[in-house]
């Protein structure tokens, strides 16, 4: 799946995308329980499982930017783009989501978002649903 | 599994419920090897495998604190716990385990720990057992 | 797979190793596509998908050191690494990797990163294989 951010900092919720995706092959392979993981082929960006409220997304970039100030890093002298990738591994890049009954299962206030660090750029997102064999 | 907080922050042991459910599937699918997901529907819990030992546990709420301190953040105009996930945000709700001859498999000093950040609450974990198909 | 680190923080990439076991694995089950977990059993080291440069992973162990800096921490009244640990618990244990074609995916920078934050030790890095059974 394919997105396009226009900010530096930007989060976006792609929960919609990926049900869409998982029930088009949860369908097809007539899968009732399995996992979805959700991962993303970059390393200044983010993927997390967490509230979509804009005063706490807005709370999500700050705190980042709080632990990771822009400074002298070492990758700076070669790249621009140090900081993001320190934020990126504070986040982690893939997120495994359990399947039930055909479904994503998901917390009341839990997303799926995405998290620009350094754009605007391109960016991916990963999905494969596993079928759970629950044959006894 | 069901959990019952009594604290703000709060690190619960899990590993033996764990276990024991893993057990249970493992035996009736007759499972020899795959995976098991554990994993929180929540926003502002995390869940960690790090050592269950008394002074560590302290230490773990402790930087969490200081990494994420009280403050002024924007979600905090309409709720009250921000910080809580924030804190969730830096440990991540999923981990995903090894299953070996029928056993989880845990480093020496790894227990599966549930940390409360916004307690007292009811708390949810889920697992899932993934057999691993290894005919050739 | 066995690892030795020689100090104390210390980030060596696996990929290479990871790949090649994977290889092994899928041409000996003929595996089209999966999940690869790659998991560390261990609470003082971490285990991320980042970039090997050598800049940035300079800035990986300095942001870790600024982030939990060497202190009084409650763990080290009966052993010497709180440090450590807290590190640890910030960059997780175990990676899923997504494998389309046989072959793991990882983005253009993403390597497989061992993070040592106590060494020298001999460490150890689990691998596992699933096969996504895609019959419709």
């Amino acid at each position: 799946m394919d997105i396009e951010t226009n900010e530096t900092n930007q989060i976006i919720d792609v929960t919609f995308e990926v049900e869409s995706e998982v029930e088009k092959e949860v369908k097809k392979r007539k899968i009732k329980e399995g996992i979805c993981i959700v991962s993303i082929p970059h390393v200044s960006a983010g993927l997390i499982l967490a509230e979509n409220e804009p005063g706490i997304l807005k709370d999500y970039i700050n705190i980042l930017n709080k632990l990771v100030p822009a400074g002298n890093y070492q990758h700076n002298l070669k790249d621009t783009n140090a900081e993001s990738q320190l934020k990126s591994m504070l986040l982690g890049s893939n997120q495994t989501i359990l399947i039930e009954k055909g479904k994503i299962t998901l917390g009341r206030w839990q997303s799926i978002l995405f998290v620009e660090l350094d754009g605007p750029r391109k960016r991916h997102i990963n999905i494969k649903v596993i079928k759970n064999d629950i044959s006894p």
